[in-house]
């Protein structure tokens, strides 16, 4: 239940998870939602293309939301909005940073959608309901990045999602220290901090180490200079770009997401080059190899991606060769190490040269803050609770034990999980057991959440076992065999190679349904005892336990 | 071909491999073979339990093999046996030092085989036909690890699996750098050495700076100590309990490999501690949590171990609770990051602390050689070749540059890739296009061999897409429907949910085999037409591209 002047914070992607990223703050009168970003699936979700917010909590509440806002343009914090926008009225307002609104009507267009989206920045105020919204600008791996100073009837929340302290980034001015102090200064109730790298020790370093970085590692380069990183890391490929053009290279552009954001960047003025910078991939057997720069999609040897094609050979005009050299400027994210080694052995085995993480560290440097950069903004905001968000279980902790470090005292750091709520009223935290039931909504294809747990189980199943398909024509009168059983199996054993033990298998079938000591099986009785038989006859055989379909046609 | 004084050396699990370690040393005469171990399925290779290097090479020259050589107890050298050692005959000669040895014998004897064994030490010799092998006792992550020194008919070879040099082994000597000298100074033709670490500079540090770390965890820990590593690593547990002893903690051993580890290790008086040591986990609540320390098998989250099933709450006598510690020391292994990050975070939600290599990078070290230890192994051995093995490409790569870096000639590292083989004569190396058919065998349950591509690509299939079985029942004189087809679904749409598709589905195909415009369709007809229409039919309908079977019952 609602109590009178109580604020409500809940998070749909989970507390817990560094992505899918979608906040509700709640009053009794209105809702206002702080980002809507997709998951990746886990690794038993096989099939599985994306995980979204489960908004049902929302769904009869749709008349007190007022508005979204969104912190900046990365996909786990605005990627979901195609399928979650249309469930809460596509009108719906939408706040958004020049950058990420730029995406997101790219995005949108794509699915017909056209939104109801405003421009927000540093020194606006949005006004919706209960709430008034301020806005900070902070740095991050991509352009205009915002924290939200939200007023609400039981006070002021600082909600600070992915950041870092730069002091000297690439694009746009540092974060003003001073205003976030002065913030600050007003008492703010709870910080919603970011928590991703609070495990490491002092401040994660600035984006602009990495032009002397791309400097090395294009120097001596004989061939084809070849950069991969996160597709909308642009302060990334601009370094990659302004290096290049100090070493008479033109750029050559390759995969979608790399070419949208380069393109979108252009129109929007965040960069500006000369015309002839860029060559088309269709031209580039048109010059030397050292006289080009590619900018690569596919960073994390996404299977499809321009980088998995380009190593694979199979992007017509560009070969990788001896004398190239192919730059990794990222880390690996968990689950997609095993790819991108595998595609880093075969850049090898293609005869060019590969710099990585592993063999110098910093090749890349991260959008999140550290511990040092966690602690400014805890001194900056001075906030009476503390609440860890955008990271894994194990982050929240680590942000808390730094808080402590920090001279915060252990009940004033909330740690919240999944489907927990936190409520606070006039005087501060209100311990409460509430919960909201948070699912995961899988995205397989056109399905939105059609595919739940039985699916997901069957396909773990038959990923691991295969399965038998034995189709038992049967007469109408006496059910007994008609014909003899057929036999179909996929994932299971080569059945070319194990002719023999299909026909045991049938041989058995038939023989187990002679066995009917007076009267006839029923339908029922012949489809479990067939399923028995195949069940235990196949694991005695192979050790393995296939799903078993038995289907009975009466004729 | 063979030439008269050749040596040829084959990997049969493969060049450019970190695991399923397998050496072919072979002259026109004889062979012998050094390990002979598994490897771990890839991504790819849904449902299969282990890969075994590929021995159809060997077939026809059986009469040839005069031994077996095993270098070390790990299982990615010694765990093929049980597979291979059938196929070459039960009584080849294996040669093990006395920790591997015990292993194969224990290991051996689950599968019914008396293996013809031989312990082999530092200072031994073993004569089989062409060869001549001595041993020099290294350090590594398992006790008793050799390298060998293989005289051939065309010179001296010295083959240097997994090893770092480690100064302050915890267990037994470090290795005798003068004897690994003075061999050098014998004129060594090729030397095969360890390059999985390659990449990493300086020297991997000593096994010894394990129990300062382990001093710091268990101070200040108020409940249980819990430690988790590699469960071969006998020096990693001997310094735990050593450290746990000395906080009057008794030692409790969680998992067969834990136990098994230690059993073999008090058997053979590698360790030997007073009776009252060790508790059985039965008794484990007679104790007060903070006089125990566990020792859990399972450290990278594999599913079903023993810390799987601790933090799972599923081992009955033992729980997790607030004030007991768990360390993680062990690195993350490519592919089971997100499986013991997982763990991690669970042990957090259960309220203990955990330590782990993202909160303190020197709660491991690893068991391989920096560039460090490799160059101080080259400088010793100064051979003619350098060939690294035991690595992924790019780890081959990585000890090509280390090993120009330290003079020798881009000629002289020999960097050989799956099926490659390396030929020597009198002269030295004789570059040669010749190439082996290595395949991967992999095991699967009872099946050794018997999951190849075909069923793989359908595992795939089934894992992310599921499946449809059509049954369709024909007149067999007409070849018309008889009655209306039965539609099977698993792991594609969540049937319960989804009737209107399955009642579309089933008028669907009824509609399209009425269309016989004169004459009737045969049957590879019928099969197409309803195969051509499901697929068409559900991927508009879903996006997805599930696995179709149509089977004809004719009646």
């Amino acid at each position: 239940m609602l109590y009178k002047n109580t604020l409500r914070i809940i998070s749909l992607g989970g507390f817990g998870h560094v992505t899918k990223n979608m906040f509700v703050y709640e009053t009794e009168r209105d809702i206002i939602i702080v980002d809507c970003g997709v998951g990746f699936p886990e690794e038993e979700m096989l099939g599985v293309d994306l995980v979204i917010p489960d908004v049902s909590y929302l769904m009869p509440k749709k008349d007190k939301i007022r508005a979204i806002f969104l912190t900046h343009g990365h996909d786990d914090h605005i990627g979901a909005l195609p399928y979650i926008l249309p469930q809460l009225g596509t009108r719906l307002p939408v706040f958004a940073p020049k950058w990420a609104k730029a995406l997101v009507e790219d995005k949108l267009s794509e699915f017909g959608i056209v939104p109801n989206i405003e421009e927000i920045s540093e020194g606006k105020r949005v006004n919706v309901g209960d709430f008034s919204v301020e806005f900070v600008k902070v740095t991050h791996s991509i352009p205009d990045t915002l924290h939200l100073v939200i007023k609400t009837p039981v006070g002021l929340f600082y909600h600070a999602p992915d950041f870092k302290l730069d002091l000297r980034p690439v694009m746009g001015a540092p974060a003003n220290q001073e205003l976030i102090r002065e913030i600050g200064n007003r008492g703010v109730v709870c910080m919603l901090s970011d928590s991703l790298r609070a495990e490491s020790p002092g401040f994660t370093p600035p984006e602009a180490r990495l032009e002397e970085v791309f400097e090395q590692e294009i120097a001596g380069c004989r061939g084809k200079f070849i950069v991969t990183t996160m597709s909308s890391n642009l302060s990334r490929f601009k370094q990659a770009i302004d290096v290049s053009l100090r070493h008479n290279r033109r750029i050559v552009l390759v995969g979608r997401s790399v070419e949208k954001n380069i393109e979108i960047a252009t129109k929007l003025k965040y960069i500006s080059y000369p015309q002839d910078t860029f060559v088309s991939k269709k031209l580039i057997n048109k010059y030397p190899p050292h006289t080009l720069t590619l900018l690569v999609a596919g960073s994390q040897g996404q299977l499809g991606s321009a980088m998995d094609r380009l190593v694979g050979g199979e992007i017509e005009q560009i070969k990788i060769k001896p004398g190239d050299k192919v730059v990794f400027s990222t880390d690996y994210i968990p689950g997609s190490e095993t790819a991108m080694q595998n595609m880093i052995d075969n850049i090898y085995r293609l005869g060019a040269d590969v710099a990585y993480s592993d063999v110098r560290s910093d090749i890349h440097v991260s959008g999140h803050g550290s511990q040092g950069d966690l602690s400014k903004l805890m001194e900056l905001i001075r906030p009476k609770y503390l609440m860890p968000i955008g990271g894994n279980y194990r982050h929240l902790i680590a942000y808390k034990k730094l808080a402590i470090k920090n001279g915060f005292k252990d009940d004033q750091v909330l740690i919240k999980d999944n489907g927990q709520i936190a409520v606070f009223t006039e005087k501060g935290y209100l311990p409460t057991k509430e919960k909201v039931d948070v699912g995961q909504v899988m995205v397989d294809a056109l399905g939105v959440g059609d595919v739940g747990n039985v699916v997901l189980r069957d396909r773990k199943i038959l990923s691991e076992e295969g399965m038998v398909v034995a189709v038992l024509p049967l007469d109408q009168n006496t059910l007994q065999l008609d014909d003899e059983p057929e036999i179909v199996s996929r994932g299971f054993v080569y059945i070319k190679e194990n002719l023999e033990l299909l026909a045991e298998t049938k041989r058995g079938i038939v023989k187990i349904l002679q066995e009917p000591a007076g009267g006839k099986f029923d339908r029922r009785i012949i489809r479990e005892k067939v399923q028995e038989y195949l069940e235990k006859f196949f694991f005695d055989k192979t050790g393995r336990r296939p799903m078993i379909l038995v289907v009975l046609v009466e004729v």
